[in-house]
């Protein structure tokens, strides 16, 4: 058995902004033992679970889940949808955008990539990965587009290479005032049960979602939510596609089952993702992912670092980017931190890599782990030689203490 | 949590030919916490998983590792392989084979579908159904393809459907004796970690599998084993691909990592049954499969039914099949099974549906585990009013009581 | 972490009279974390299984908990309630039996032994083995102490080492008849949830019981119930007692809590145990085990072997003896079917060892797991030479096939 | 199931000096099914796990490992080494040893109860406890009993309810120098795994210790720990006893098994927490503690607040007191703490009740625990309105950031 003591003692410390800490009442559930994916009680459990994630997504129309990682879900969402050599208009917000936009391409679709234009005194080489979509952009891209080439606006809700939380409403409203026909195709794989979402009420046709972040469970499970609109494209898109079509899914899951093998045990995990969930209120869900997003934040400006996200009108409840200091690799001080204080940070990527970490606040959480990461960090920083304004610990307990959250404390059934 | 308990107590007989039972260790591995996947102790795990899929697949070359259920890795080996339009040669050999043939043609691969042409006197509409691959047939087409039209032969190992092993050998044989170019593709999904399997050996060129089966693992696990051959094809091979590319996977899993989030619990999972395999040894788990399978055939052969496979240099070691008579539903009579013994048991799929049932001999089992489903079929198929010459519990019993396996007990460590 | 890897692949049959199969549902309830056995969590958790228990015991009365086993509740129910050479009277129905008698000596208790007087043609030395508590011996003995120098009669509800259960409620009625004030001690350690069990009803003054049977936990929790006059008796008696004594338990009990450290993990379990035979009912629970003694009983019978208990009235719902031919060592017996068929057979214990061997038939089971063990017999007992009338096999699966158990499909919740 | 979801999210901070937190190593090693304690597997892992338990207390002599608590095991080492009305000296380091005492009592002992006779300013009605034991004070007494009337003397290794770790060999040294016959009784319930320990070496006759400590198991295993002398008192020794009996169990356990039911799951649990501690060698598990226990202490006195143990030179590397402010009402505060932090502490006991709360730091822990418990607690304190002199989470920090553990990454195996 895999003993997972590169750490001899203690609970390590998965701050990363995914996958997220997976709650003991998962992990048990997803060890019960595996049943026929073609019997009757299999077909309850997947009715139960497909219904449960629509009321995650908000939507009335199917979800489709299949067993792969988020990327296979954007891959699903791309060549159901699309044929061979249509444009789509996609906007870079950060490294998660940047991949879309390369597997889009890789896939035969043709591709503009929005972003935004201004500078940035920090991260001068990625501006656009310190804001979120900028709605009047793709709208004057639409009305352009006066033939319709454009046959979907794909962009990032949060994305979780920055700390970003796009305002997806404003980019629905976008398209609906260029009165342009695209798809609106949205990522919110680390978005989805952590911050607000809503795929009917906000026009969504095609969301694509994972299991590692606000569902709680390990990574293995990917999500499309439809609608009919989308639907109706796929029946004459035209990008080869089998494992990912949305079709034979649709129809046999209306029985509960799956096309082909589903992976079982972590549907086990889901089911009880779900439970946990629906227990809490998706309301008290995103008011607790807000809460600890402000008491981090409050650790970062008391060290006086630049949090990644330069807009704080779409600061992330889910992670927060830290820029370090020029001359400091934000890389290895993520190491000295992992080594010494047995915390994982998410590392920079692509564009910024090597100047900023991240610290995932998200899933199953709670406050003493924040300040934990939060101290985490702070020594790690020390340590490398930066110059810190001020406890950032500090600042966070003096959050905490003085924002509680709502009465916790539950009656045993 | 699920409470999996449509039957009140004890222990279900999970009997259908994969899923197969997964070991208590299995399950409790997969239940450790999830850890950063970009991590130094996720490199180690990754290495390790990976060096011990190479020695499953007897290969020295890459083996590819997907989040996905093998049909993921059909696909894989299909996009990566071929360009649109290519011709490929199939074999039809029962449901599965038929299946993968209708994802190529979806994927706008070109596909001609062998089959056995003779008749069958109990299963009149599927006679390919009973039999291996007839490699002299694949011999001829090939060497009538004197310009090199056909790209690939793909080939089903064991086909799930009927309990068919065909002889991957003469398959290879054949392709050389038609001095043919073509890739030989095939599929190992319920043969792998059951039956014989060498990728070097035998020349095979793209190895489909899953973790299901033989691994003994939940679905969740695609695997490709690749030859350098295969690997020069897919560089200019043409059919769209992303999540499923070869050349990312290759290359970043040569530090133990993937280029999209892996599903690290069934990892966890992987690395505790390659442990078990290793301690056991391959060439112990072939022989218990084949002494299982001798058992389960020793049943119906005392009941007087007939076996789907009619050839019997090619019964399957991992499952049997079983036709009913005429006029009996074999699903009735498995449901009736569920309902009163707990015991699920593979249907007939396709061509076969109603017509015969799948008793799965494979992985995690023992001698009573399998006299308990044989006993639960015999109880079924006589409260269904099936007459049977004799007993077939009997039968297996007497043959695992005259049989010894070799030596079980072991040492504590 | 043990691997338990005696037997390479497979279930292990675990078939003695207890510990008994511990059905995943708990397993994976008793892994969740430790809390605080002190704080407000665990104190609603200690009034639901206190709660639980009681219902149970079908009492209104203190249920006792201990982190122990049940040879820790026996001595628990002595020291209680007994002073230093006080008399009880205790009746020999098997080893289980001796042993609470040895131990009632050894904590300075005088004790008579009675008996079953007559002889046995199978088992000569054991005739009191073969048969259940006889009430009226008691009676008569009860009715010759005029001076009431007997404190407590002592008998064992279903005696484990050999598959009797006594007829409580006679014994009851004879020292109702007896007009005796003595306490009725009641051992019910493998009786309780599974054999009809009735502490109020059935006037019983402390009943003993255990984890590890019916209850379907692992082992390591003792119980005792308690009635107002063993209560009472326990102010005023006299041997020496701590860890065991029930004033300090039944008063912080209470609120849930306990006096000294409880063994939380196990309680965890137990939670689930309740749940479990709460969803079926006791009613229910009852009969599933009757019908598989009957199934078994009939197994025996086919191989025309004698059954340790001689007298139908009180064959155990919980096990069976089968007592091997004069000359056949049923240990040798026990050991072939152990290493050949991975099924541990409960060994013939004190009086009757190597003379005979038990089959549970408790806890979490089901038809094909009861005929799986019994074929594993019926294989090992032909290896050992054991010349059998019949097949018992094909005996229980007549009988399981023709007498189907009430409906048990389930509905998701 | 238990869904423990008192706090919705994420987890729990256990930091109680015991139960500890259980590594999920040994969680998932308990909940392997339950075997047959009389099967050859099981007299395998017996032996296994009773010489790892003499490796950690250091002795060559018979463990003995009961299923019971630890409060059960004190009664052990007293009913099987004394007699009714046998004079046993015991002291009063706190809580714990005050309850041994009053067992002792119970239990027909006589016993003395020294106690160290000066004043103490924070806590005047308890100054005993906020020391260790004075080994002048037993040998003083020892003199005097120059016609050897005194059995035993009975201490306590690492108080529990106050965070004092006593000088077991300056106690030895006092009754070679007062050359006196008496057994030397040790409880280290809290003190083994965790501080130095060595039964032989230190010249101990009966250790007593528990699992939910530093062997990071759940409650439910005591141990005696015996030397040749106390054995030999045992045969003459004539309180009364069973299920404690040393006898017994010394004897049955040479083949690894028990003479009763053993709690076989806690078992694989134990075997597990050996591997681990095996793993990391004792004298590094010792450091460890150190190292922790100086950065709470560096806490505690950043924020002034008094130490319940008033000398250094007995500060238990295991737990820290910490003494309230007068008219603080400690268990307000740990209430406080536990509903808004979700962490709990130790409460004060008997006649500390309300005046300090314990910080445990043993275990499986690590630095970003202890400091996450240490702005729980500063938090805490500070919404009772504590003044706190300095800020004791970045004292910890600072000591645990410059005072590097030795290296901890792992490779894998």
């Amino acid at each position: 058995m895999p003993t997972l003591d590169f750490h001899p003692t203690g609970r390590h410390f998965l701050q990363i902004p995914g996958p997220s800490p997976v709650p003991d009442r998962i992990l048990r559930a997803m060890s019960l033992p595996t049943i026929d994916h073609r019997g009757p009680e299999f077909g309850a459990l997947g009715l139960k679970v497909l219904s449960g994630m629509r009321a995650i997504f908000r939507t009335k129309h199917p979800v489709v889940i299949y067993p792969s990682s988020g990327t296979g879900a954007w891959e699903a969402a791309l060549s159901n949808a699309l044929s061979p050599g249509d444009l789509v208009v996609m906007y870079e917000t950060g490294h998660f955008a940047s991949l879309w936009q390369k597997m889009a391409a890789k896939l035969g679709v043709q591709t503009e990539f929005l972003a935004y234009a201004g500078s940035d005194e920090h991260l001068p080489n990625a501006p656009s990965w310190r804001r979120g979509v900028q709605a009047d952009m793709i709208e004057q891209r639409l009305r352009r587009d006066t033939d319709h080439r454009i046959k979907a606006v794909c962009v990032v809700h949060n994305e979780t290479s920055t700390g970003v939380t796009s305002d997806i409403p404003a980019v629905r409203a976008a398209i609906d005032a260029a009165k342009h026909p695209a798809l609106l195709m949205v990522d919110t794989i680390s978005g989805l049960a952590c911050a607000d979402y809503r795929h009917d009420e906000w026009g969504i046709d095609v969301s694509v979602s994972g299991s590692q972040k606000g569902l709680m469970l390990p990574p293995g499970i990917g999500f499309n939510a439809l609608s009919p609109k989308a639907l109706a494209a796929s029946k004459s898109a035209k990008l080869p596609r089998s494992f990912w079509g949305w079709d034979e899914m649709v129809e046999i899951n209306k029985d509960g089952y799956f096309p082909y093998t589903p992976n079982t045990n972590l549907l086990y995990g889901l089911d009880e993702a779900l439970a946990m969930l629906q227990a809490e209120g998706l309301d008290n869900v995103f008011a607790r992912h807000q809460r600890w997003a402000e008491g981090v934040r409050a650790a970062v400006a008391a060290w006086a670092l630049p949090i990644q996200c330069a807009d704080p009108a779409v600061h992330s409840p889910v992670l927060t980017g830290v820029i370090t200091p020029p001359g400091v690799d934000a890389d290895a001080v993520r190491r000295l931190i992992y080594e010494r204080f047995d915390l994982s940070l998410g590392t920079g990527l692509g564009k910024v890599k090597g100047r900023m970490f991240r610290i995932g606040h998200l899933g199953d959480s709670n406050d003493l782990t924040l300040v934990a990461a939060i101290a985490g960090c702070e020594m790690g920083l020390k340590l490398a030689g930066v110059k810190l304004a001020d406890s950032g610990t500090q600042a966070a307990m003096t959050y905490f203490a003085s924002h509680p959250a709502p009465a916790l404390l539950r009656k045993v059934a």
